[in-house]
Order: C-alpha cells, then sequence, then structure tokens
C-alpha cells in the first residue's frame, strides 16, 4: 500500500457529513484497503464551528469552505451542503485545483449538472453523485454503467419518501392530506416547510438527473412537469381502491413511442396493486427500470437519512479515489442522443375523471360525446352518490344513468390518450351545463 | 472519437451470445457514443460453425477458439460458453494476450475466480461477470462498488429462476413437486436434466460469487451448504401458508455475529409474506442486501435468458472497453478480509420441524423434553391431523394434546438456534419410540 493518503475534504457537517466522517474514522481500515491508500481527513467547511459534533474532530472545522477548496492539496472533495450558491463555485473551485468532487445535491446537478460535468472534463477529475437521487439506493451507477450497453425506454419511481409517507398513511388509514402531512411532521418525515417535497421540486430534480443519465441527452429541472399532492383528497385514495390502484406520487421519464424525443414529469398518479410500486410503503423508495434488453428491473431501499445516504457518498468516494490512484476517470457526462424533452401536451398516458354531475337523464351521453370529439376513449364510467368512497354506490354500468336528485358523480377512465387532448376534454366538459365541477384529474400509470 | 475500433471477439454463440451478436450490431452506434471509438466483432467461436444464426455473420465464424484468444490484437473477449474447460484455459489465454474478459460463467467464477483474478490483474486486464448472477440484475457492480464504503452484513436472495417458478406454482396451484417441475420443463424454464437447478448447484455457484464480493473474503462453491427443493411437499407449502409464509429457494450469506466468519447456504426456506422477496413470482431473480449504513436494497429483474444476460454482459463490455480506451483497469478481486467460512452447523437461525407422532398423552412433552435438552427454544408448537394441509386442524395450543387413535402430527416452529443444535436435536427426536418419523424440517428466514 502506498504511504501518501488521499486528501478528502468535506463541506458540510449536517447529518450526512456527520456520518460519513463517522464512517471515514470508524471504517478506516476497510477503506485504506479497499481503496488502496488510507483517506486522510483534511478538513472540515461549516457554518458554525462551536457547534458541539460528537466524533468530529474540532481542529478540522473551518468556516472558509472557499480557502479548504482551493488549498490544492485535495484529490477529492466531498459536498453534503446542498442549495446552488456558494455550492457550485466550491465545486468549480474545486476542480479547478485538481480535486475530484462527490456530491449529493440533486438541486444543483438537476439545475446545472452539464456546466459542472464540461468543468470536471476540462480539469480531468471525476463528479459523482449516487447520493443526489434516491439515497442509499444503487441506481445512477447501474444506470450509467451495468445498463451501458441496453436500451432504456421508462424510469418509474418512488423517488421522495415523504409523499409516500403521507399517501402510505393517507391510504391505510383514510386520513385526509392535512392530517398525514401533520403525522410526517411529527415524525420527522417531513420538514417544517414542505413545499419542497409536497409540491414535486425535490421529485422533480431526481426525475430531471434521471432522465438525463437513462436517455443520455441533457434534462434540467425546468424541463420536467410537476404537479404536487396537496390536491389529492380521501376521496381520490378511496376511488383509486376501488378500481384495484393505489395513489403514488411517482417521477416518470419516458422515450417517446417514435424515440425522437423524451418526456419527464412528476405527479400523483394511480398504479394497479399488482404493480411492484404499489406495496412501497412508509419513507421507502423505489424505482422501476424498462430497459429493452434487461426487461423490468427494480431497486429499492431507504430513499433519505444521513446513514443512507452517507454509504452512496462513501461508495462514490472509493471510486473517486481509486480513479486518483490510477490517474485516471471513470465515465463523464453521455449526452450525445441530444434528444430534446417534450413538452407535457405530448405524454400519452390513461386518466381517471372525477365529475360532479347533474343527477338527470342524458348526462352521459352529453360527457361521453364530449370525450369522443377529443378523440379520447372511454374504458370504463362509473356513477356513484356524492358522498364518494363511503360505499354507497349506485348504478354501475355505462348508460345505465343513476336518477337521483339533485348532483352525482361520474369517474371516467379513459384508453390512453395524449396530455393534450385530455386537457382539452376537460375543458370542453367544464363548460357543460351538466357538470357542476371537475373534482379531480389523476393519471393512471404502470400498466 | 478515435478512429481505432476496439476488437471484440466472442467464445459462444448461442441463446446469449446471439443476443450479445444482434445488439452489438443494432446498437452499434449507441455503444460507440458510450465508449467513445466503436466496436468490431473481430470473431465469434463456436462449435458448430454450419448451424444457422439469423443475424450472426457467417464469416466470422470459427471452431479454434484457442486461435481466436491468441491473436493478440484483442481488446475484450466475451465468454458464454459456460462450464470449466476448456473455458477457464481459453480465458486465461486470453489474458495473457493481453484482452480483458467478460464472462456470464458463474461455475468457473465459483470455483476458480480467485485464480482468474489474479491472472487478469497479473495482464494488467478486466475480468468482469455481472451476468454470472441474477441475468439482467446489476448486483456485482453495485456491491463490488456502490457499496464499496459500507458494510454489508446479509445477501438474502432468490437467484435461480427455475426453482422460484416450480415453488411459485406449487403455492399457487397447490402442486407437488413432481407436476410443477412437469410445468416448469414444458414451458422451457427447467432443462431437460434441471440436476443444476432444483439440487442447487447453480444457485450455489452464485452464493459463493456473492458472498466473496459481499465480505471482501474467498468464497468458492465448495464452501457453500446446499440443500435442494426435490423433498419439498405441498403439505410444506401448506404448512407455511398457515404460519403467514411462503416457501422460496433461497441463497443466503451471512456475516457472524462477532464478525469473524461467514456463512454461505442455499436451501428451501419459510419467509414471512409481507418479507419483499416473498411476492417474487414467476421465474424472476430479486436480491436482499442488508447494510450498516445503507438499511436494506433489494434488486428485482428478470434472472435469466437471453436478452437480459446480454444485456448485463454488454454493460461489462462497455465497462471494459472504456477502460481500455483509457489505458487503465477497474477495480481487481478484493479479498483482503480473508474471513473464514464457517460450517454449516455455525448458522443460526429459526427452525420449522414437522414430526409425525403417536397420539397419545405425554408426546409433546417428550418432544418438548428433548429440544430443552439441546438449547432449542420453541416458538410454538401445532398438532394436526395426519392429512396435513387439508384444514381439518385439531388442537392447537400448546400442552394440549389433541386425543385421536393411532398417528398425529406435531408441527414446532423454534426460536434462533445453531444448525448443529438443531440437527442434534432432531437425531435425538428419531430415537424416541412416539416419534414415528420426522416428516420434514425447514429453516424460516427473513425475519
Amino acid at each position: 500500500m502506498r504511504t501518501r493518503p488521499l486528501k478528502v475534504a468535506l463541506l458540510g457537517c449536517g447529518v450526512v457529513g456527520s456520518e460519513v466522517t463517522r464512517i471515514l474514522t470508524t471504517q478506516a481500515d476497510d477503506l485504506a484497503a479497499r481503496i488502496g491508500a488510507p483517506i486522510e481527513l483534511a478538513g472540515i467547511a461549516v457554518r458554525r464551528p462551536h457547534k458541539v459534533r460528537e466524533g468530529v474532530p474540532a481542529e478540522l472545522l473551518t468556516t472558509d469552505a472557499t480557502a479548504l477548496v482551493k488549498r490544492g492539496d485535495l484529490d477529492v472533495v466531498v459536498e453534503v451542503i446542498g442549495g446552488i450558491e456558494p455550492v457550485r463555485t466550491l465545486i468549480t473551485t474545486a476542480f479547478e485545483h485538481g480535486a475530484s468532487v462527490v456530491s449529493a445535491n440533486k438541486a444543483l446537478l438537476a439545475a446545472d449538472g452539464a456546466s459542472l460535468h464540461a468543468k470536471a472534463a476540462e480539469h480531468g477529475v471525476d463528479l459523482y453523485y449516487e447520493a443526489a437521487v434516491a439515497g442509499a439506493i444503487p441506481l445512477i451507477r447501474p444506470l450509467r454503467e451495468s445498463l451501458a450497453g441496453d436500451k432504456v425506454n421508462r424510469v418509474l419511481g418512488i423517488v421522495n419518501g415523504t409523499t409516500n409517507f403521507i399517501l402510505d398513511k393517507m391510504e391505510s388509514t383514510g386520513a385526509g392530506y392535512s392530517e398525514a402531512l401533520d403525522e410526517a411532521t411529527a415524525l420527522g418525515y417531513a420538514e417544517a416547510d414542505p413545499t419542497a417535497d409536497v409540491e414535486g421540486f425535490d421529485a422533480a430534480a431526481k426525475a430531471a438527473i434521471l432522465a438525463g443519465i437513462a436517455f443520455h441527452t441533457r434534462v434540467t429541472i425546468d424541463d420536467v412537469h410537476r404537479e404536487g399532492l396537496t390536491e389529492v383528497t380521501a376521496a381520490d385514495i378511496a376511488s383509486a381502491k376501488k378500481m384495484g390502484c393505489t395513489v403514488k406520487m411517482l417521477a416518470i421519464c419516458e422515450r417517446s413511442a417514435d424515440g425522437r424525443s423524451v418526456t419527464a414529469r412528476v405527479h400523483p398518479a394511480m398504479i394497479p396493486l399488482s404493480h411492484p410500486l404499489a406495496s412501497v410503503r412508509e419513507a421507502y423508495n423505489a424505482v422501476f427500470v424498462e430497459a429493452e434488453a434487461a426487461g423490468r428491473l427494480m431497486f429499492y431501499g431507504p430513499g433519505a437519512g444521513g446513514a443512507p445516504t452517507a454509504s452512496a457518498v462513501l461508495g462514490d468516494l472509493v471510486a473517486a479515489c481509486r480513479n486518483k490512484l490510477a490517474a485516471t476517470t471513470g465515465a463523464g457526462e453521455s449526452a450525445y442522443t441530444q434528444l430534446p424533452v417534450s413538452p407535457m401536451g405530448d405524454v400519452v398516458t390513461r386518466y381517471h375523471i372525477s365529475l360532479d354531475v347533474a343527477d338527470k337523464p342524458g348526462v352521459l351521453a352529453q360527457v361521453a360525446m364530449v370525450f369522443a370529439e377529443h378523440d379520447v376513449s372511454i374504458d370504463t364510467v362509473r356513477q356513484q352518490g356524492k358522498n364518494q368512497g363511503s360505499g354507497d354506490e349506485v348504478a354501475v354500468e355505462q348508460g345505465a344513468g343513476g336518477r337521483r336528485a339533485g348532483e352525482a358523480s361520474l369517474v371516467v377512465v379513459t384508453h390512453r390518450a395524449s396530455d393534450a387532448a385530455l386537457s382539452a376534454t376537460v375543458s370542453s366538459l367544464r363548460k357543460l351545463d351538466t357538470v357542476r365541477g371537475v373534482a379531480s384529474i389523476m393519471r393512471v400509470e404502470g400498466e
């Protein structure tokens, strides 16, 4: 084993950073054996140097992150601060001073991955970020390397633990969204400001990263269609159950049917209970990958948390260190296909639409006509009493038309249609006198 | 892009080899873009050159595999022949002539992986074998690289599709072993001679490979305890159901509690229906990995078949080609822990034992005494009529002792105990006059 240790600096020492430090210390011998040289922790940049951090050597702490990445003797910089700036500048500076970078920063990678990759390549160093998507689950590396000889057509995943926890609670207890969110907050699964999770920003960043890698093109978070889960109701979940489905917050990256473009989107959707993603409970993550030769693969595990994220960071760190020792780099960005990202209107899928309608003869015929006018084919129609999901369902067959005074609820499930056609259909439906309101629209995926 | 193509030779052109050839041809541009240089298929060694192989260029076929690997201008040799010899010699010769090797050969890797790795390292080339375990599922690379900074404590998996198909059929239809095997054979899931699958040799080879990588030590197939599934009965499966379990053929690699040794074994076992592996149906494979920081991860997908296996082979081929271009190699064997493999007697788990006993007072007390004498603690006892699994169960509580003329069946589920203690217990039970026979012993895992 070579004597000179590999010098590693850490930017950030929160939940993940502390865990990385702990493992670097307690597993030092194993890491050295696996890398071929010991790791020396050269410095840790923090904002609050006087905060007590158990197991973190106080003499390594500094508030001057810029000076740390400019040292010039670092082999690898591990970034676990998060956010865009000052992190982007720090990472770029690290590259310029010859260090490879391991990052867990989904927001930055999804916003500006291409320029970071270019900068790393320019300076002959690595940029790894397994921890940015789905925590401990090996996903970036399998997509980039194990499937490098295959053609990925779809990535469909639960990549946000907070929203999966909320939906799982709603499903298992019948709770509404607010109640489930409160429980998630109380248990530490949701942050005080849950916006990034519940509005889908976190999942959208991950979808952008996954789509770029899966399709060898460039996708940023701005390319990802995003809908949050705040409007999912207990009635939606009850309605999903009736269809043999469950509601999940999904990140979906797809190659178009003609292969000339891709789409990336994040939204709540119904999936059949028989789909492997349906049984992903609590805050777990799971990602389904469909590739032409490999078929359907699934990767499952904890998507967040200090230790799982640290596991992913350390896997990347070992890889970056091995490359430094061998004076080489791993595969860089692969964006050669330059496939454009199509708008949401081009996405083709199925829809579950719940309408509040006047309860009188002819309504179903009117509604069906609107769908037909927009070439959206109906799979099933279900008419039920206003108190959806309570079990007091009436007249079920298409054409039967429940007869009750006042209002009724009509649930339509379509065959595959473009999002644009569906939107146009819904606009027309809203104009019907007999349609009092569109209670919910949810996509049906995974079939 | 550099002009000189990377020269690749293929050893074997059966189901997997044909698929590799097809993808090399149809996806040539994508592969070239991902590697950074085109691949030139330099030759294909086959036994029967005149067999019609659609899409395989006849002019590339040769029966002289030795001359092919000795060409000296090959960058990578892909081996999809299988078996120990002449493959070992061919691979070694390829290394000696400067070629990296991608192999799908579990038998060879499990028998002699260490010497092949040493030979590859000696000649500065790569040896990759993702396809040797669980077909298309990325597993070797995630274990070797993504989890390189973590400590794996257990690998628990369904790694043989044939036996999973048979058990799934037995479970879903109530069929016996022979009937289910016949169906597997008719559908092409089982070979004419199913020995390698049903006796666990195939799974044992995979367990040896996984254990070696997971624990950074050397494990060969001879170190793996192996039991086939030919003795699993419909009664066992019915009994598992009563416990809220299902029966799966598992490969289990574990680090001992004191961390000083490892074990590797392959046998049918009961696992709770709530365990993610319980819902793996038909011929699918899935592997559960438990690591200290990452927690519980699962990898799921098709474990065999031409296209899935080709996907894994091509991922390795891209990696080997990239390394050749960069004049480097990937990480080699990691066996630094030198942890010994303990015998099966040291394995600690739970057991489900089904006894045929005389149906008279005091039998349960006698049986319980034998367990106590060997320090094997009983969790539950269930007594039932001879016609197991038919639902005509009688007296259930421990100590109640069903009273029927003739024989009864006693099902004992233990707490955790060593395999040695359980074996000693069973030997003693067989000596009791009141125990007419030991109908089955099955381990209970995944809890």
